[in-house]
């Protein structure tokens, strides 16, 4: 059924201002009134809660009898998902709030806008008085916020692009994340030593826990990655060599992370520790994705017997995908390939088993959570830049982020002459271009940093100032900037005409070549087109042949 | 597009014994594997994290170097979403399970099947020497498990029948849940007053208790009526009767339980409180109303712009939706009240204003979330019920059990003939017979019951038991014979094939002839069949002669 989005276009451009400012006002109002209870909800509860149960002993000790309470209000039960309703609320109109001014969007990424945001939202939590709630606690990132914008990519993900170009892709992701690390680290560890002793204390840094911060600093974020290049409409090559990266790159963050994290006490890394460094990499990795698969299969074969419950087969694919995360997490493996592992596994076999509807409802899904997903965090950056606590420090800060530009730049110049020798189709300088440019560091940096304990790095507030700076940095500097970079560049974008036809059938086609080669979807030839059903046709011919 | 259900279905009937053993090993793998965890985790958690924390800064005040961890459990940090899918996936498959046993669901309506689930899991999770979780916990019944059943229902609902007998159902709901309440708590208090008093201790229990356990087990309950009567197809009216006053009585339900459980302490209500008492249902039922009507209206005005982000349309539905009963809730309004007026209010203009897509995924996930919470709803009512604890007394169950069936029977009969004065279409004795016997009890009585305060009833242990015992009795006895006695009484059924035609007609052009009477739905005259479109142009022409 021709969607109806067409004909609504039409009602909707001829809207007129005082709607769309009442929209706005709606919008304000909500802000205001979010402001007071997230604040007041994030004062310490134990308190007021013993106060309660007191009043109450003594109330029922010395009894007066008082008037039946026609209305009272009890907010302390409800607090937590009504804040929790709030915020999502909140991220839902913004997001509808800035599709109304479609001048703003054309310029300014939509990231940008929503930091801004966050940083009014807090301001605000600040301004009435209350406390900050502590909305990037990394428990809260990793278990609630990151898994749905994963699992739309994985399980969406293009695989034949995906699995072409998976040696440069890796070779980003793995070298090009170790040599940014150690040369951050390295270099600002020798910064932090020529500084004079008696001027600042960075003196006192030591190399791992530079290393540590370096390596959360140096793996590229598949938030920021989709945020930004969801809307430059980048060629698929570009666009897969970026987000493969900052989606494999998860192994290399998470061992390095653990490495440092581990022998900053011991201050001294032998060999050693570096071979179990190695041995840990392809464990977390390859076990990672060991778990992905399994789970993926488990989705699949769960998913042929559920002809006759069709209402809850999309919940079978959220709930596997999301426990093969978790238990990725559990063992200290790679959650992130975990989850895309599982998505890619799973898909071929569950679209061919599970009605049209269920896809549909899957899909949509997927796509609203991950949005909203992607929404909150950037609110959220902002909102936690605001809470701080901060500690600027111009050298280490100025250093830091010149330091990832050159880092990132020579790097993949470096790998690009190193890959290009293997490559049938060359990286051209452009291409270089766009994929260092691209860059960008997001909310998993910052999520690293929060969880380091300040009792073992006092430097933790340094560290948190720098990586929201780098992470503002790339995400207004860079992601601003690079849409009229491309256009500059006459980059190939994604080409908009024959896309629709390829994707359709390449998405119709692979799983069913694959998986059920003589299973040819009749329903398929019936309801699409007389042009698809050709394409068909050839593509099937020409895999047989 | 035509759903694939035809094919798969027949792919699906080939299916091989091995295969379905195999996924029931998988069923049982995961119950065991669920076990273990779920009881490990129950245990109290904060011991063993000091235990940890004092473990680790005995690590690094004598640090000695051991090897870089290559692999390592950490299951406490991720423990509990993991804990929540384990359950989500054990009701899905539990769900998925019985439907490929026929026999079995034809004879055992699932919720029985799944209140044995329940109890075998909470035997095993005892057996295994684990502390069972407090899986019905009143908060968690009622802000997570109970809204999504009451929001598909309540989006779906059927408003012209429901309008047409909106009087019917308000007479059911309230005074005959009114009667219920006072006729049961005089009763048991009469029949424990002329209890020996040094035999037993029912001698004690006063009259307000017995007034409070009497209203929290009067009440008909949506979530068991629901489920048993989706199985018998009973025709529309009956079920509306009965669905309807199990949504209704909620405010009395309200009212009575906070009057009662307030003036326990004080043992006596006056004259004044009865007043107050009237008022305050006025209050909550009409002002739950009027909240659920407030963010319903504020739901379809938001859908007016949302026609360039359709991806999160469905959001606003469920968010809206989710704050109208917080909000109703946190004013100790009825929740389900207001939930109801804001699925009904905001259904016609969302439902003109998304796109298709939206629509299909709203419906679906509705449909498939408040089936999970359902499923899990009478899982739990099963572990609920291994873990006590219980204090069974002969004369207060039975009793309980024999007038809750008589002030039923007593107050239908009496409240038809009072109606039936009023009513077009009388309800015959057939129809008496079924809303009386369709009137179960589920787990909104045992949360409720749950609630209580021990230290102000000490006879909670007691209460519960017998909540247990009439929700058992009623959905065990009267779920499993209602089927039979339907089709013995030949009782008219849903009428199936008229009822595509009619409904469906009556859900496009209800909307439309309300709201937007200008406008004809175009693309529902295209890609309807003839048959449809000649209907359409019937009720059109219809409503404007």
């Amino acid at each position: 059924m021709p969607s109806r989005t067409g004909s609504h276009g039409r009602v909707g451009t001829g809207r007129s201002l005082p709607e769309r400012g009442l929209l706005l006002l709606v919008v304000l109002v909500l802000l205001e009134g979010s402001v007071r209870p997230l604040g007041a909800a994030s004062s310490p509860d134990t308190g007021r809660q013993e106060e309660l149960d007191t009043r109450k002993t003594t109330e029922r000790e010395n009894y007066t009898k008082k008037a039946f309470p026609v209305l009272s209000l009890d907010y302390h039960h409800i607090h937590t998902p009504f804040e929790i309703s709030l915020w999502v609320l909140l991220a839902s109109l913004m997001k509808l709030g800035f599709h109304l001014i479609p001048r703003l969007s054309g310029i300014v990424p939509e990231s940008c806008l929503l930091i801004v945001v966050g940083l009014l939202v807090g301001g605000l939590i600040k301004l009435a008085g209350e406390k900050v709630p502590p909305v990037l606690d990394s428990k809260l990132f990793f278990l609630c916020l990151l898994p749905p914008i994963i699992l739309d990519a994985g399980y969406f993900l293009p695989i034949r692009p995906f699995m072409e170009n998976l040696g440069t892709i890796l070779m980003f992701a793995v070298v090009g994340t170790l040599w940014n690390a150690f040369f951050v680290g390295g270099l600002l560890y020798a910064v932090c030593q020529i500084q004079p002793g008696n001027y600042s204390d960075l003196h006192q840094l030591e190399l791992l826990p530079c290393l540590l911060f370096a390596s959360i600093i140096s793996a590229v974020d598949p938030v920021a990655v989709l945020a930004v290049f969801e809307e430059i409409h980048i060629n698929e090559l570009l666009h897969i060599l970026v987000f493969g990266e900052s989606l494999l790159n998860d192994a290399v963050t998470v061992v390095l992370y653990h490495l440092f994290e581990e022998y900053s006490g011991a201050g001294t890394v032998t060999i050693l520790d570096c071979v179990l460094g190695v041995i840990s990499f392809l464990v977390v990795s390859l076990g990672g994705v060991l778990v992905g698969v399994i789970y993926g299969f488990l989705a699949a074969f769960t998913s042929r017997f559920t002809s006759h419950t069709r209402v809850i087969e999309p919940l079978f694919v959220f709930v596997y995908s999301y426990m093969a995360y978790l238990s990725a997490e559990m063992f200290h493996l790679s959650g992130i390939m975990s989850l895309i592992a599982c998505g890619a596994t799973m898909r071929p076999y569950v679209e061919a088993n599970i009605s049209h509807k269920s896809h549909t409802t899957i899909k949509y899904f997927l796509k609203m959570w991950s949005s909203v997903s992607e929404t909150l965090i950037f609110i959220f950056l902002g909102v936690a830049t605001v809470d701080g606590p901060h500690l600027w420090n111009w050298t280490f800060v100025t250093v830091t982020v010149i330091l990832c530009l050159v880092s990132r730049v020579i790097g993949v110049v470096g790998l690009t002459y190193v890959i290009n020798k293997f490559r049938i189709v060359k990286l051209t300088t452009k291409d270089q271009f766009i994929v260092a440019y691209g860059g960008l560091r997001g909310a998993i940096a910052f999520s690293l940093g929060f969880l380091l304990d300040k009792k073992h790095f006092p430097m933790r507030e340094m560290f948190l100032t720098a990586i929201i700076t780098v992470i503002f940095f790339t995400v207004f500097v860079q992601g601003m900037t690079i849409k009229p970079l491309v256009e500059l560049l006459a980059v190939k974008k994604k080409q908009e005409a024959k896309r629709t036809i390829n994707e359709e059938i390449h998405t119709q086609v692979r799983p069913l070549t694959s998986s059920h080669p003589h299973q040819i979807d009749v329903l398929l030839l019936l309801t699409r087109p007389f042009l698809y059903r050709c394409f068909h046709l050839l593509a099937v011919w020409w895999y047989f042949i």
